[in-house]
């Protein structure tokens, strides 16, 4: 198991933190690491003392998204048996996101992400699942979700929540376009809740400085009340949340079974093909 | 019946203006003045000359919420008779949030509000189903919905409203964590359409600016379709709404059953619980 | 046919250019016009060597709505032969307007608008209905839909579509008091996704600028995801959209039948009623 | 006007009777008939003394749909020119069953369909949209709804109603395989309330005893209950009605432009297709 | 407390068993004893030992509905204050109303109700709230909601449910009409899930056979994943739901306040209105 | 690849038939053969020639669900290692669920089923998802959904499509009791279609029957407004269906990693719990 070593957990007062610690690869993360993330989100909100689950990172990037150069992933799986390799998709496809997306919509506790920069991919979708987030004073700070620039489809239910965070226009160029979306416009349409004056090389104090905000916010609250309330509240999208889940994980599959994000990656990975950044 | 003393009623031309007129306590509400409160509201939707029914204030708050230190409450009420108990709190807090909640959403003219100061409680959450917010140019402007800090749950649809009209992120810091969210943030965000250049203590020009305001803006309207337009658009969202209604009219029922606001209440009287202010 | 005079269309690359043509009449359209302007929207959808639907204009105005000057609109319809009456309206409203808002929220490809001057009336419907807009750098750029105004109702889904993308307090200006919302506004709230440094005299310059900016967008684009995501997002609101836009399409027949708008049109024309711009 | 001679319009007591007479086409309706009843089920609408609206016919067919041998119905219309094709198939189709669906599903009172004989098509959908259906006692009752049969889609919201009156099972039969549903199962299912015990051929006497059964169920109801209960039971599933209206009415204009259900007719006439009766 | 006498609360195994125990007043139930049986329900809730919640009772009637007649209840109610009639029937309608409609839907065991004879009014949308329900086998059972009949609109979410459970057609004609719906059609609908062979003189054999019925249809179930299955069911239609309960609690006070009930009442009394039965 | 030899393919004019061939397993599935049943329904989806896709079944029985017993399934995999024990349940079980689920309710021909026996199981919520349903005419035919007996949850979205097609009564009885619904019942409710004169033992005759059958029904009808026909229906439920299904797949993960259904599967297999048939 990788946990306490490419990801860390520890309670911190009413806290829970999972720390992605893995700068040397940008935070990407394969299947096993995603699932581990999943695990730990699930461990904290079983905890009962907690309030807090606080997703942080370390290094220059949040997270890069699913490592695709990861050794476990097999693009030339049996490609001639149809079954078989539906089968390998829909265990490193499917599965995965239906899980992950599932842990965090389902997560009852305060879900706060800290970005201490970029974010792409999968993990993007997890953090437009997030309850509150927090982003570091860095004009490099951006969520990408190249889906499109991939030959895939939206993961992690960001076909429902960049719409309901953005509007219509953003999530489209977002989406469609496969365009960043950065720090700046984050904070001025509301989606970071608040930018902390520390520089993408002072990630530890960043980290720091958010816990103290969380210890400090929850100061003389009611945990059932805020547990209610954020039930009261999930109770409005969580249908169309998980309508859009239900889609995105076989759509998602199909393209795979197409071939499409396989040419892309090895475009990508012998430099023809631009990746979006 | 305390119409023409804690809550002014009159018409003026298409507009009919309902004042809350207790500045004394900040504009709080009792029971029967928050009844009172919709039953002028009741009465403006069927007065067929209006247009407008405006909700302004006077002194220096909005409404800071429930008046709790009203001596028609009872904290104390037999808790060794759960059925009296449970009576007493569905009389006392279910039956007027139901209402009111229902009388404002369900209201036909265009809804506005003039903000002349911050707004607390149940009262933010009536703000929040207006359809037109102005507010006066001072910086200490907020909506504060403190259910959490209170041991309650959102009450006045505000689970359903915030998280339309904020977006999730702020919607959270303001439910979840109790925040007060200024009126700098709304403006941005879309929340208050206009902030008239008065200052706090300016709140008669402003209430009568927003009149003129409102008096202007009707020139050469058709009654008729604004109010089928109005119409259209919350048939967009009304089922959403009364569904959060029927659960916070109830939820918040077995938080007082429970005792956590009481306990709450009793720690701000006696100063060992700091507002959230 | 009046294609390829009043409204262009053309392909260049893989964006098909619709271009409003009528400056004269600061491209306010007439029934067949708006049919028109339908037909090639399902031309450029059933094309599948593209991947945008461009909508463009000239002149000084993007559109001034429908051209209630043309002859072809008979005010003075049989109005003592009710069914002949319903009629006429039914053919030149109803299903006008039905069609053209299917039309345009069936579109597969990426829908943008480029809006170089004022917007009004139907045409503030389809343009809410796009998936990304641009405008010219101009501060009389404004979105105005006087449906109050003129004894209507919404038209085009409008009655979704601001709530949705501007939300509930800047829609209810622009809805129920026919307020122009500007572009300045529409930037800060993400409607407009980006404005050109263009001015409003370089029409053409910002055209091209446009195209360039979807051509520089779509490089290394999969179209199969982009479709696929574009039905994903789609699919969280298409059920809303295509109820309000089955109310609009009558209760707005309702108003022609009371001759609400008749008179509000003899009015302006005999300048007795203010316009709303 | 055909008033009071194709369709008949009385007020008996507390019920608006419209009655179809057109027993020789087997109350097969034309254009300019559907607009009719439609006028005359608004004009119940409005009548402020009836309670009940009943549509009952005449002759050995309660409906058989659209009259498409009416000699105002022009099938070989300008083929060569698309956008007067449109037109021609929006005006002659679209708007006919935009407003005649919507009239029946927002009507006030309490509407009651009397079926003494078949029905067929479009009408099969108005009567999906009847609250309480009576049946005369004949084997032969049956309703059909051959969209699939003739080239074209479901109408008159039929697409939703069946499915929610029928089940999925009976409802895929009757709409997918254009297969009649006979009076026996409707009664068995729940779709017709009652069974009269007359045959075809005592269809007056039918008549009188449907009106005799609202009169004495009428007794003692307050009006206003009544009102507002089906008010109630309609926000249930309006919006889902809406949405399929939407789509039935665009869908189906698409499918005359392909020339599908011209084609369709013109074998019928010709012998070479057997009707699915 | 009027527990064990009024209404019974008793453990046996798996099952809690809730009886209504008024058969000289057919269990007509006034404010308090409708209120004491929600507490019942939710003290059955908390019980970790128990899979069912069963409702049985005495005598002829399951349940006559709202106890008019009872001295606890003022129709006189001085009706020259406004704010206090409002508060009057706001605390004797609609808190009654709103809190038991939401204990039986968010109840989590498995609700069973034993209809031992006709079942009326609030007690019915109750009933169709219940998961499983058994009747004797007697013509005379019968549910009836004369909401119509009373000057009221529906209660208990019933507005919902029986067009859920009934379809339209017998929804209408048990809503709109107040037709009780007899044993033999709620059997071949399937709302009635299975009738014992006992008459209505043997409610007690009757209500040990239904018990007998549980325990063996308990018998190997996994009693998580029941409740995990009842929650994953009751997703579909909760919304719904609740929406429907926020206007019939509301809706309804408003025809206590126009006196429509009242009025009602006393002419049944004094036999000038013959009660729906 | 077992196709060919465990379940058989072929297409007779318009219907592509779908035979599952392991009648001395009753029928059951291990997980390579759902799945390829999953890829053989796809293919019958992009046959552009067929208009049915037609399952019938062998033996005794249609289906006897999962096959438990099967070899390639571990009960006793690595449960000291958590995330591969997750992997496990996830690729086993998550997976091939959401995969059918969505191939089978997002099929656009007209999927047939022919009941030759009874049903148990994941299978019967495929069969819930079918839109005609035919019986042989054999009192033992019945379905089985199980999973509170198994320790499970909901599969195939039978928690939303039993509710829909069976309403609340019996679909809970089905569900939280695991009660099998015999065929008599299935064709009173309108969930079967219709029952052919055949016994259990002349399967070979019923599915030549069902084919001449849908080979009659099919003559005449257009293809294209079939499809689309069936495109309009299912977008009424798509949402709540897709909903459904994201939940199942992830509650059910949880039972298996609780071990809930391998305890109940080993007490089955060692005779001490009586299965649920």
């Amino acid at each position: 198991m990788t946990e306490g070593r490419d990801i860390l957990y520890e309670i911190h007062d009413k806290v829970a933190i999972i720390t992605l610690n893995l700068p040397q690869v940008y935070n990407s993360l394969n299947n096993d690491q995603y699932l581990l993330l999943g695990k730990l989100v699930e461990r904290a909100n079983d905890n009962n003392s907690t309030l807090f689950t606080l997703i942080q990172s370390t290094g220059k990037y949040f997270s890069s998204g699913a490592n695709v150069k990861d050794i476990s992933l097999d693009f030339n799986v049996d490609v001639n048996n149809d079954l078989e390799e539906t089968k390998y998709w829909l265990n490193n496809f499917t599965s995965r996101n239906a899980y992950l997306t599932h842990i965090f919509y389902s997560h009852k506790k305060i879900l706060v992400g800290a970005l201490n920069g970029p974010c792409i991919g999968l993990t993007t979708g997890l953090v437009a699942l997030m309850d509150i987030i927090y982003s570091i004073n860095d004009e490099d700070v951006f969520l990408l979700a190249p889906f499109a620039n991939l030959g895939l489809v939206t993961e992690g239910g960001i076909g429902y929540t960049l719409l309901s965070r953005l509007g219509l226009s953003y999530a489209n160029e977002a989406l469609l376009l496969s365009k960043p979306i950065h720090v700046k416009r984050l904070l001025q349409i509301g989606f970071i809740n608040k930018n902390f004056q520390f520089k993408s090389n002072q990630v530890d104090q960043f980290n720091k400085s958010v816990l103290k905000e969380l210890l400090n916010s929850s100061i003389n609250l009611e945990s059932e009340s805020i547990l209610d309330i954020k039930e009261i509240i999930k109770s409005n999208y969580l249908k169309d949340l998980e309508s859009i889940n239900s889609k995105e994980i076989i759509i998602g599959l199909k393209k795979w079974l197409k071939h499409l994000p396989q040419e892309r990656f090895k475009k990508i990975a012998s430099k023809n093909l631009k990746h979006k950044l």
